[in-house]
């Protein structure tokens, strides 16, 4: 029975490594569709995002049932409804390089960016897909270096988020309107991408350390509370 | 004990609708310093989050309490689980309106909309704070006409969302790219937060009715997939 148990244990785990997976994927094409204006790259984002959904919901009926069938408690349980609030993160990052995708496809052929912060959503983009290839390494091995290692992509995905206002509220920005309201939405997908890894990476340090810090307690990090 | 189990799963219910209570006075405040450009308000919404984050916090560790010591199964382990995720939204609804006095006082003494939007995010806001109203009383009352109200409230607000691109868009549109970027992304505080309020509304219904709709089911809600 206990071991049935630890199978079923272990296969959440696989399962959010798979979905983890998907969305360093999805941000990575998603990426390269904004930076390039492909547009066809981006439909392919679009529509696997409906298996990171899929896959999300399955996950959580999973851990539901196992709530329910086994009663798990302490370090067990701690892990169940951990992968229940992880998944529910990677699921947010799968939406928002959709987001990023839907803003590719919209301004096609054109790129997104103007060609003054090209460099700035370059890497941003290769920030997050940092952080989501950090988070997979995370889930598989629990080495918390790896969450060190997101929260200091954040702390720069922040600072270049904050770059992104300075330019748009610079003198010298002789943008359009609708290119301005783009880069600004852009920006705030990738800010909000790498905190939902933040999130992630939180959780599994409490799960492997039994203590939350500060922030973590709080709901909140970095950026958004700018 | 099955009656001290009531009464804990009562309390529970009773903490969400505190939080709930919390977040409309939070939206309600943070709309009037918008519009108004009282940064008075503006800060007593942005240190009112705190309070917020904290009962979160609280009640997620009462569930989790709950779930280890309980075992609960069928609809009472989903009125638990089902209260871990509407305490996270409620969360981010706190945090929107957040954003949004934080928008208010980063302007101050000038208003964050130009003349033209006034109307519009005014509409935006109210049908915020009726959302979460509507959540307030659906937590309280399980009623769920509240649940059908808040979507068709969250249906108009996704319009309002897409005229402000469309105003920024057009040919008239003629503020600064700094107060441009503030109107994106103050349209976009108020339209995920009537997400998150069709998200806890969707929640209570699959708690009611046993059934998901399919939209909640792939996790997402109205605009934010635009």
């Amino acid at each position: 029975m206990r071991k049935v148990f630890q199978a079923e244990l272990h296969q959440v785990g696989d399962e959010l490594i798979q979905i983890a997976t998907l969305v360093r994927a999805a941000v990575e094409k998603a990426a390269t569709a904004y930076e390039n204006a492909d547009v066809e790259l981006a439909e392919d984002v679009i529509a696997a995002d409906a298996r990171i959904d899929f896959l999300q919901t399955e996950l959580d009926e999973r851990a539901i049932d196992i709530l329910a069938r086994q009663g798990p408690v302490a370090s067990d349980l701690r892990m169940i409804v951990g992968a229940l609030r992880m998944s529910t993160s990677l699921e947010r990052m799968g939406d928002l390089a959709r987001h990023v995708a839907q803003l590719a496809r919209m301004r096609y052929p054109h790129p997104v960016a103007p060609p003054s912060l090209v460099g700035t959503f370059e890497e941003m983009a290769r920030l997050d897909a940092d952080i989501a290839g950090a988070v997979v390494e995370l889930l598989d091995t629990r080495d918390l270096s790896h969450a060190t290692r997101i929260q200091q992509l954040k702390g720069r995905i922040n600072e270049l988020h904050r770059s992104v206002f300075d330019a748009v509220g610079d003198a010298a920005w002789a943008e359009s309107p609708a290119r301005t309201a783009d880069v600004v939405l852009a920006s705030r997908y990738f800010e909000r991408f790498g905190d939902h890894g933040v999130s992630v990476s939180r959780k599994v340090t409490y799960l492997v350390t039994g203590e939350w810090d500060a922030d973590a307690l709080e709901g909140r990090v970095g950026a958004d509370d700018a």
